[in-house]
């Protein structure tokens, strides 16, 4: 583990950089003070640059949008990997005709919905359309009523033999500086538990996410795992995830890793990332 | 293992007999039918009995009524045994002042009430009393906004270090034959992994529960282990709990574990009964 | 929780005293320094002791004898509670006849044998006894072949349905200053995992323990649990356990809990002591 | 899910088969009786295959051999993916230089062994090496001696930060059709438990798998997810992983999943394969 000062010496040395989005470009009072120089930085030097997330709670245009409004605009739509697209591309791929119910708001479910398939949320299932649930979906913890539809999505998976598919593995995320909320990776685990089924889980530290943006890069120029960075806030999922997937990573110290507790946690953990810096912000 | 036609053996082979309540007394549609012989023949042949129940919704006061009100009347509050009469006892020797917090109805709190102690709802938390809450207490499901206050208690548990009682170790329990509701103990180890701190669980399968009974028992009147039967229908509760305490147990096939099911069970979790039978109704 | 200078105020404030053993008595360089002052006075304070400790590596009375070796002579066998007792009630009740298979130490198992029950250790079971097996219990993480006896012990699960009783629930214990080794209580969980069956644990944070202590002592006098406390270096086990038990508990810091790191443990562990204090050595 | 007759339509309409090993093409008593006549139709019909195991106690070019001296001579090591080709990439990518240790034979070492890396087994680690290991890796439950190797392996991550990669998943893995041993995936979960880190995992279900194969074979010629089909005997692994990557998968009842289970594990685990087929042999 090696500590860099300036994140300018990360960019010279990478061809792409993928980042986290919460802890590292925003933030709860928004965008991370200065982080647009990164990315007038980035452009100048000609890198290239994903937005990596497990926000699964809107479409990849809505999450670009959102950092438009916080000013930002390098930020497009096509620059945004969440763990969202990976539960379409599984439903596209494995699930054929019916409905999708889901756990979320509007938002979340519009952007899954394709061709064939229909969404509904778990509210939404009775007696009639239960038989053509095949597939259930949690996307995020707003939009609907927890205990009631928990309680119909408890016995929807006991019923029905019908995958469950997790788009966001966080088991809690921040609200303010001293506050956290329940996230849907949480209440899907409870699920889990009780109907002692096995779910499907997309988003990081599992590798899947990575290898979705790795094979979009790919898709129109040669890329080797040694020429991408992954930047993160968060141990468990950025820097666990990038390291198994192969890439050099580092963590940054404007979020969910305080600086005074950084080392303590590393060696807790035992997840090491290549580099530590105190943010995505060049100087 | 030994299959037992008729209940009335077991009485006859016992001093007193522990009854698990949901799926041994009564069920969905209302008393085990026959059940009230079961108790005339225990009054008539001198055998004492307990009700001991992981239902901690209301006082033993309140749980006897709801046996009165269904025609059973042989149950007095002085035989329920409930995981909320151990909370009550923990909260009256370990929490000196200050409010205890809890998530469930009126209902349930009102019977931990202690001298000393003021209960109030996680919802009625603010920033004026949260320094004198003292401690956190899951006793039901119902009573409480699920996403507002589990929110909140998750909160309250990171920034204050205190006391968290699971007053029903549970993960969910049948609403009909086909329906399940997610119970506050599953509730409660969705809190405990999100905010790492270790919770305090009283209920079957836990001895403490047990120890209870038994010391409430020997008050009174001298007793030994060998002379107490364990009745119940679950054998990860009634009877690994009863086992484990050293009881003899009774697995009864009038609830959760169907007649068709009882060996499969029995062999892939390794839990065994000394006894199966089909009710706790003598023929 | 309360900061307590010497522990002799400890003694003055309760009746009786249950002190673990590894950390707070000893430790690996031989008995904690000063600590015959400590039994010296409760000698002379007439109060009651017990030492209650998860180690059923040997019998009472050889652990006892490991006491009078290192010069505190006032340890005798009548003052040991071990996970092992519990082990022996459960086997006296529960088990009537046949073999006891075991993992661990002859000198742990001698211990439990009863009238009627056959120990013998895993490696020695065979195509002609299996099927008289009616029991497996671990005791210890030494005296068989890991590698050997534990595929054997996994097996013998799988084909038989007997109850499997862990004797010690830690996972590891310390050997130096800076070296731990895998517990037998480690090696139980990998085998439960496995064969996906439920064991029976006895030991330190479970009620049953300090429950067998208490009754003990109710047998020839009278004591209510806020006259008794209990001493402990662990938290995960001693506090938690004491504390639910409803007994006070001291948390010494002469063993598992630096003194650097106790403030941190109990906030992030949320298992808070009634009181800390350097030792259970009085000044 | 569709019941398929003859495997030979499973070929018919797809370019690419992944198959599982053990439960596939062979069993306990060597190769699955008749399964050269599937590769001699996947030659003749122009269908790729690859052999995607768990398996990291030998290398590709071992395993080919195995199946050579089986009789089975299709299968090169070119064909053969597994877990341990994984651990390997991930040591080139991630470990610069230093001592790898492992815990395993020789054999399944031999193929890790990296320019600059120099591997070591646990039990030749000693305080002068000790500083210098900077991995360790579980390849293997045999060749080593558990007792003596996993206490150091477990002082080894407690005292030093570095990755532990753990090669094989699996918990329990069958030796004959009534016995099962414990697997070095079960063993690394039992360490991970005790250190308290967190380890990097390669093996089915986990997509890098599959994802490797993908690439594998994109490097020469053009395919898409729908083209695949994965073969396997385990839900948990094969079918979990397959489906969660996108691809079609086949459960075949030739290993670990018994023709009278497989509609219940099915509903009782929620993992649903797209076909099931009594085994990977055509008629």
């Amino acid at each position: 583990m090696r500590r860099i000062d300036d994140f300018r010496e990360i960019i010279d040395n990478y061809e792409v950089v993928f980042f986290d989005a919460f802890g590292v470009l925003k933030n709860y009072g928004g965008l991370v003070p200065g982080i647009e120089r990164t990315f007038a930085y980035l452009e100048e030097s000609g890198k290239e640059y994903y937005i990596v997330t497990n926000d699964a709670s809107r479409s990849p245009t809505q999450l670009a949008e959102s950092y438009h409004r916080k000013g930002l605009t390098a930020i497009t739509a096509d620059r945004v990997i969440s763990s969202g697209m990976l539960t379409k591309e599984y439903l596209d791929l494995k699930v054929d005709d019916g409905i999708v119910a889901y756990l979320g708001t509007e938002d979340s479910a519009h952007y899954i919905e394709s061709e064939g398939l229909h969404t509904l949320p778990v509210s939404a299932i009775n007696e009639e359309n239960f038989d053509k649930v095949n597939a259930l979906v949690f996307l995020d913890d707003e939009g609907f009523d927890w205990c009631n539809d928990l309680n119909k999505a408890v016995n929807l998976l006991r019923r029905r033999t019908i995958p469950a598919i997790v788009a966001n593995t966080d088991f809690a995320y921040p609200v303010t500086v001293n506050e956290i909320a329940v996230a849907i990776g949480g209440i899907a685990a409870m699920l889990e538990t009780i109907v002692g089924k096995k779910f499907i889980r997309f988003g990081k530290p599992d590798s899947q996410m990575f290898m979705f943006a790795y094979d979009l890069i790919r898709e129109y120029r040669p890329i080797t795992k040694p020429e991408i960075v992954m930047v993160g806030d968060t141990l468990q999922t950025d820097i666990l995830g990038g390291n198994k997937f192969g890439l050099d990573t580092v963590l940054v110290l404007s979020g969910n890793t305080l600086p005074a507790d950084a080392h303590n946690r590393m060696v807790s953990t035992g997840i090491v990332p290549t580099y530590i810096c105190d943010s995505a912000v060049i100087k």
